[in-house]
């Protein structure tokens, strides 16, 4: 046991920090006024400073560092969580700047892992490059979504083509005129076994039948600053057959395995925008004087500083074990870690928030600070890959089974 | 002791239900469609919709039901606070629609008050009459405003006038055109006693060296809908001698009355948020299934449903004898208890919002229900009048007193 | 809508005040010193203090002032409730000197409303006098007692007779060989509807086959101080047909009826038990120096005493409304209420006991403070008539009723 | 990063597991059986049982595996860390039967590195031996000993001797006739700095003028299985010099040295306890029917035991990297997260015990289970070495610190 990041790790440490300190932080007023000046409000990755930044980040390496090193890329998961950490410091803008940012992660993920080289050379390339991006279409208005046997969209066969028919919503990212494709899950066999009825396929923005119908609010939030989340709707939408990703019925089990890697980004990321409220929280109470004391004075918001460190501490280790199980023992020995850090993390960061939210006080909640914002981003992940309390279930049924057999010790 | 509302309270609860259900509930919508056409996104009370509902809430008495008996109103604080709650089932439109919306109730108390026969005649007459809206200065954004000695606006005497100078925010309803007057508070001694260092004036909106800086964003709510939050700069500012409410030094005293029923009415209205959310919540996880069983079989979400109920059953009694001590011994006799519903009301209610927009799934966070934007709103109170913590630290000391001088039974 | 106590309630108040300070408080430690030197540990209700208090009780008028009116006792149970609460403050004292000890006020009410006229000459009279004492037998070791048909003890008629055969545990005060009687309930009927199969039955101590196996421990206390709990076998036992309460089946409403008034003293008692904690919890914060400064300038404190002011005023007024339900619209119409105190009462007076401990360092939880043993005792009412999480449920489920109606406005 | 343990680690566990299961835990009830049997209520080292598992431990070289390998042990903190843990399994026998039991462990580090030669012989060898037990005595009734300056004790130079004034409590383990050897914490200079004024002394318990006064209870638990808590008083007591331990003023140091791994193994045990409780809580719920199905079906329990799992995976790793960061770079490197488990973990078990004990009913509160009683003993380290409180507000400073310095990143 070693809790020492690798010499690869450090350096990476590093030359991200440095590239932040450097680039990143600095330009995060600038991508909010460009951002604000958009003729198309959801076009976000259209603004200057991110092209500029890019460019940088691929100067120094620090491009497409989330990718597995068995896809090509070049960094285990336990490698990439701590940068990932580092982004989360900038939510809005350094994920992006690094090629980096969900949903294309995934969907850069899914297509690398299970896509054909067509497959690969029509999509992956170009989303390597960062010239277009992608959503990835699961959700539905009508049904808890959470269970996959609840999803009504179709993928019918038809020829050499499918038909999609449904409706979906909170398609993070398709707003954007630039999100050029999607991943859609629908049902090919609706008759089949519960896990091998879904599949997923190719869309392009542009078939015939997609509609975007109006985009989703998050707490008062648009979020065009990273796409949106749309409500779509997809009308006898014709695609080529050979847009489907692995087979018929595989939906299920490359949901599964997406998932993995994107909850540690996700948890990482979310541990980083708890330290920047940790900072933030503790800079204010060091400036802030009421009553004749500084807050950093005052017992209760010194009780909320220690109990956000004690928490965060903890959170992170169980993150980086779970990246460590994924690379060692791969997504399904780290079934149960998954589940653990997916509850723990959003809870435990919208405390955090909450907090240093209050220690600002009014000013906290408004558009000065970063905390709300992320306030909302991070109270979204409760819902993400279904509400917590699917995955606390399914966690309690995997810990009764251990100590029914009397494996418990 | 008796829990028995009077025979006046249950006729008025009869006819504003009545009224809630044949009028306000079902002008919801169109009320938001008409705010999502105004030209003028801030000036929300000029929609026709909210004109049509005054006539009708003045037709049947239920007109300015908020004002103290003995300015006036017919109503003790206990007999309006039952009505407060209803009116927060539909926060956004039903107290407009019965001209009880804070922050005018503030106002006109004031001026009903404290007001001169001049300074009656006018701002509070058209207040009343809802032909005009109101905003309170109080707040600034250098200073922990909790703390009325921190203020730094001045208000200073020359000849017959007094000028301003300083820097508000947060100033609720004040982006609204038709807000045509300020009540401002600032120093007009500040070697004065710690309590009598601050004068409150009135400013018309349109005195020359009155900006309107820009919106402030409450998570990602402007607030539009009731006319936004303000950061106001106030450059020389000339206005009358006569303007000043009460006099020099009396700012502090006449914020403290005018806190009592304002907190009661926010409480109230908040506890009808709170109903509205835990009917919603019943009804989501009565409609929705998932994993074969609806969520209202779930003991998670049962959990829930009985720890709001036993919660808001509570909160509710402890914001009635509130009322019913300022009613019967006045403001000051029910210090302690302003304090401990200010404290308990927001921290309950967020907990209860939060917990229906879990049973929501993502759409409690968005647009589509009334959830998400009363999170925020709620989550606000917990700032409002000073953050909680100045109140719990002041509510301590009293407890302190108490027991220290043996007088604790 | 009126929060004062009725002028008989007050004139209780001041008299059993002016007792408390006179007379019982000082008797405290005098009652643990006589019962750490009784012979037979469990023979509590035998130490001297305690009979001469009793005499003082009753020349006061202060005896049996549980017993409600319409059974020949004189208070409401809203005008016993404040009597309830003051008589918690010394909790192992003062209800067993009024006489208003559980469980015999249940087993008295019981009598008094459903005994015979022979049963109460036999068991009323010398309970109401304190010559005798009585036990509660209902819970049983093998079965969640909560759910009344799980069991397993059986009466059965054989004659003139009945015969009893089963084992009970957790019953309160029957370690104390005073406790002449116990009121047992058991199955007449195993295929009688789900609520007709249980009925009541008075078993004498001396009966031939009732076992008194072993007392049971609460935390590390045996509560010898009020008779301890038994786990006691009924083999065989036979008392005559006569003793039986009420009639076959009805052991399950009679049940029922004696819950209401027994959760308005359990929860008025704690939240004496509360007061007293907060009123410790102030002192020692006003006494005990750390790092230069005394606990009750420490913020964390300070908010934990806030805090603990705030819940206390809101779950008293929900009680005492209980209380006023039950007395207008009886047990039935207060259903949900009672469900509602007995979760949120210990739970709330839990929290507050903590704090108390915490503020007072390690001596928090030894003997030289009344807060560990309250700890304990409070802990166990999460248990009493069931778990908080069956009330919950149930609660739940009328909440879900009354919206899925319509009627949830 | 490696969340593996080492090999040796992993064959330890083996070979303590084995042992456990093979004989610690079938001997657990005759260990309580043996102790109740006992003349002297506190000399619980003398039951036979304890002999016998000893000599096993020893044969299978489990012995004193807690020594840390600089000071003549094999094992760093992070190798016996997991150990520890598998001893809380059975945390009245377990840590015993390895000579790994507190205080002792404790007192054995400071002899073995600060004591003389002369000290070890004549303590340290029949302490790592087993022969004798020892106490430490650092808390006093009078003050609030979390502040080492408030410490009154004094121990003053007399020629060749030191002579003892002084009054302590919860000194555990001094109950028993067996513990041979108090370490006494002491002011020798009140008037030097603040963390020189206290020296440790070595004081015989046949010392004439130790008064062992009585026992201290924890929530009714006199906790005798261990020896106790006893109240001291030190009334010129004298004895040689030689029995300081270092020299004059080093008593602060030595404190601080001694609680590092102190803290490693109260924490790793504490988890042990959780483990087991989990471990009871799932199988209890398995077992037990309420309302037609298995407590384990019901989502509120579930939640529960998803929620024990999440905290102390969390939990846990922090301690092994607080044990790995104390083997790396030393108590002091390790500062902050020494008392960020101190906070953690306490909080965190008790939580699990409270759901444990619920889920067993009243049974759970009860001697039926090892439950009530670990939850007393857990609830003590909230105070241990200092109320929670204390460190959190010294971890709040460490952190204000670090932000303030620009480092925080």
């Amino acid at each position: 046991m070693d809790f020492h990041y690798d010499l690869k790790t450090r350096e990476l440490q590093e030359d991200l920090l440095d590239f932040m300190d450097g680039h990143v932080h600095p330009a995060e007023a600038t991508f909010h006024e460009q951002l604000a000046a958009l003729e198309d409000r959801w076009a976000w990755d259209s603004v200057p400073v991110l092209a500029e930044l890019r460019v940088e980040a691929r100067r120094r390496g620090l491009w497409n560092v989330f990718l597995p090193d068995e896809h090509g890329g070049r960094l285990t998961n336990l490698q990439y969580a701590p940068l990932a950490e580092i982004t989360g410091r900038s939510i809005q803008l350094a994920p992006a700047v690094l090629n980096c940012a969900a949903p294309d992660t995934g969907n850069m993920e899914v297509l690398a892992r299970f896509g054909t080289a067509a497959q690969k050379e029509q999509w992956l390339e170009p989303l390597l490059n960062g010239e277009i991006r992608s959503a990835f279409a699961m959700t539905e208005p009508q049904v808890a979504s959470s269970d996959a046997t609840n999803i009504e969209c179709r993928i019918e066969r038809d020829g050499d083509s499918y038909v999609l028919n449904g409706r979906k919503w909170w398609i993070t990212g398709a707003m954007n005129p630039n999100a050029k494709v999607f991943i859609v899950m629908g049902k090919t066999d609706p008759s089949a076994d519960r896990h091998r009825q879904q599949s997923m396929i190719l869309v392009p923005r542009d078939a015939a039948g997609v509609g975007i119908e109006r985009g989703m609010h998050v707490l008062g939030y648009d979020d065009h600053d990273h796409g949106g989340h749309a409500e779509m709707s997809f009308t006898d939408v014709r695609v080529p057959a050979a847009n489907l990703i692995g087979g018929e019925g595989d939906g299920f089990a490359i949901a599964q395995a997406r998932l993995g890697p994107g909850r540690i980004h996700h948890c990482m990321r979310s541990i980083g925008v708890a330290e920047r409220a940790i900072e933030l929280m503790c800079q204010r109470a060091g400036d802030r004087i009421a009553f004749g004391k500084k807050l950093s004075e005052q017992g209760v918001i010194r009780d909320w500083i220690a109990e956000s460190r004690v928490r965060i501490e903890q959170l992170r280790l169980l993150v980086l074990k779970t990246a460590w199980l994924m690379d060692t023992v791969g997504n399904k020995g780290a079934h149960s870690e998954i589940q653990a850090i997916k509850i723990a993390t959003p809870k435990t960061v919208q405390w955090i928030l909450d907090k240093a939210i209050q220690t600002h006080g009014a000013g906290g909640l408004s558009q000065d600070f970063p905390l709300a914002s992320a306030y909302a981003g991070i109270r979204t992940l409760r819902f993400a890959d279904g509400p917590d309390e699917v995955h606390s279930n399914a966690l309690a049924k995997t810990e009764l089974r251990r100590h029914a057999s009397g494996a418990g010790r």
